[in-house]
């Protein structure tokens, strides 16, 4: 068989690519501080489980294309319940985020089509532009003024007549930037000029810190987007729930709808309990969310601190999210990655973190660099960042 | 927003694009007999939410990216009762048949790239094809010799330097034909001589009537397939877990398995706990595949029989699945289909069907057939057969 140029040109994820390494690891007897992904160490509420376990129907069937009506309507009233409204026909359940991302990428680009990101980002959007021919077109952030985006001219500078979207996530994945107010109407601004989707993945809404809201203002809340926005959204962070793989694709713009239906009618439909959990889970009291939020908040700190007394390391600030990008003093952060599982342990113990330059589109930027969850318990994250350190002193790529 | 070409060149599914023609006459209070989508009634093996409710960690996490061991474990096993060897890295796990087709497609096909199938097909094969840039080249095949496969010159005779894979659905769908020895080998001579890939829908493969075995011959037993051969399997009619979304894709190909991981790493992993109740379900005993097989029999004879009782009405005999092709007196069957959920009832009861043109790759071939989906239990088949007469009747659009 011939294997596609479009497959051969996907790189492996980089948050994943180490797995083997880390499986090694811990098949050698290691405990791995996991910081490599973006796992939450919380627990799922127990609604979720309580809800499936009460299922029971006998025929465990297709559902709807589009998603089950609880689901719809749960994920309608969060909404609702923070000034935006959506009709149950703009709401589409789908395959986690992940899908909602493909659908939108599928919806928007044909083969050669343009997608504007701001790098360092989510290292798959890359794979689902190139799954589906599209391509990245990333404008560089600078951890110098916290991956806050350039002027309205410079971004509109890149925008060219291949362009179709804008993918933007707010909170940023893995700057952890907070978008301001004045960012997200310049962005606004450009894709109504243009005409563009603004595909906006806001699944870490709910992780923000050291402002005024406990919630990232929506790009739902900007009233002339009304044609334009293409909202993604999942349940995997906001409820600790990455194992369930339920999102939405969200739009109001009535033209797209048939097209989405048509991408759920080709895959059937989403997993029929996974949806009865999800719909269980927009239940949680605001209570839980305001937990995690302090949670996160306490852990972001520690890592920040505990960061800060590496020599030679520099990180950024990240205000939402879970992830930092750090500058490590090192030659190539993957090759020091491998080195700290393969040949690093105090007491039987490492830690594992995402390579950074795999979260640029050019693979030879941030070389040194390396993304870091900080999704584990504060005393796990001091005892993985202070083995972080010592790696480093040991590691013989070291520059300085 | 532009949308893009190619979602707008993918048509509405002819199994749901009547969905809410089907939903209206159940708003006005209709019994609507299902024969338009393959959902059985059968129930689950209880063994799927059993393990589920049993299930105890509190976080429901990430998976790994090519499945769960335990299910891969189950599915291995699975294969090599059936005498086909396969190692774990050979299997990786899909959200349904769907997706596994879809990993097929995309590292098979660039755009502009041919698929080889054998019509009436599964429409959405054609949806795949679309989805990433890929054409469907369809060999018409006829219900007059039962839909088996025309001649190997004939075959190779449209394999062209853009073919890519020949994909075959063994048993078929929505021919029910269950594929010779001989047609096996042809296909496997043409795969090998060219250099294609052979993606094998076997997902009905435990549905075969009238023949020796119970179980239809796999093209995994063909030895010179090792490095073509790509089988898509799923649990969704094996165990009537459509709603389940648990599938796997498997090849013997060294060089494909990096890359498939690659489109698993895209979308992070399955869902955790269909995985769970999915590895339950390979542990069914084979009893209740054989009471199974026996049921479908027996609804095959069943329909058959109603159908031929019909006037102007000419249906397959079909050898395997549970669909058959009905050739229907009538000058459109998607109006037909449209007529009796809208205007017709017989004691408030109606039934649909899937308009047969959709399982051709030009919408305009099969306009009067349909495809009949016999999963239902014996008399609520020879009532909705009954219908079925009734409504063509009374059909102003009738042709003889």
């Amino acid at each position: 068989m011939k294997i596609s140029q479009r497959v051969q040109s996907i790189s492996t994820s980089p948050i994943r690519k180490l797995t083997p390494y880390a499986d090694a690891a811990k098949a050698a007897g290691k405990k791995v501080y996991h910081l490599n992904i973006g796992q939450p160490d919380i627990a799922t509420p127990p609604q979720f489980m309580d809800s499936i376990r009460k299922y029971g129907e006998k025929v465990i069937a297709y559902g709807n294309s589009k998603g089950e009506m609880p689901l719809i309507k749960a994920i309608q009233k969060y909404y609702k319940e923070k000034g935006m409204d959506y009709a149950v026909e703009d709401i589409y359940v789908t395959n986690g985020g992940s899908e909602a991302l493909q659908f939108a990428v599928m919806s928007l680009c044909d083969p050669g089509d343009e997608i504007v990101v701001f790098e360092p980002y989510y290292a798959n959007y890359t794979t689902f532009a190139k799954e589906y021919g599209a391509k990245i077109n990333a404008i560089r952030t600078s951890v110098k003024n916290g991956y806050h985006l350039p002027g309205e001219k410079e971004i509109e500078a890149r925008i060219t007549p291949k362009t179709r979207a804008i993918l933007i996530t707010n909170p940023g994945n893995p700057t952890g930037v907070v978008y301001t107010e004045e960012e997200m109407e310049i962005i606004s601004r450009l894709v109504v000029k243009y005409d563009l989707g603004l595909i906006a993945d806001e699944v870490y809404r709910e992780f923000v810190y050291d402002g005024k809201s406990s919630i990232c203002k929506s790009f739902g809340t900007i009233p002339c987007l009304d044609d334009s926005l293409i909202i993604i959204d999942s349940v995997s962070k906001r409820y600790s729930a990455c194992g369930v793989r339920i999102g939405c694709i969200i739009s109001k713009n009535k033209e797209l709808h048939g097209h989405i239906m048509k991408c759920c009618q080709a895959r059937l439909c989403s997993p029929t309990i996974e949806q009865v959990g999800a719909a269980a889970l927009y239940t949680t009291p605001a209570s839980y969310l305001e937990e995690v939020n302090k949670e996160y908040k306490k852990r972001r700190n520690t890592i920040a601190a505990a960061i800060a007394k590496l020599p030679g390391v520099s990180a950024s600030d990240p205000k939402g999210a879970f992830y930092l990008m750090v500058s490590l003093p090192v030659d190539d952060a993957e090759k020091f990655a491998i080195w700290t599982l393969e040949n690093f342990s105090i007491d039987n113990e490492t830690v594992m973190f995402a390579p950074g330059n795999g979260f640029y589109s050019d693979p030879n930027v941030g070389k040194n660099e390396a993304r870091v969850a900080y999704v584990l318990k504060s005393e796990d994250l001091e005892r993985a960042v202070y083995l972080l350190g010592e790696a480093l002193k040991a590691y013989p790529g070291r520059t300085k």
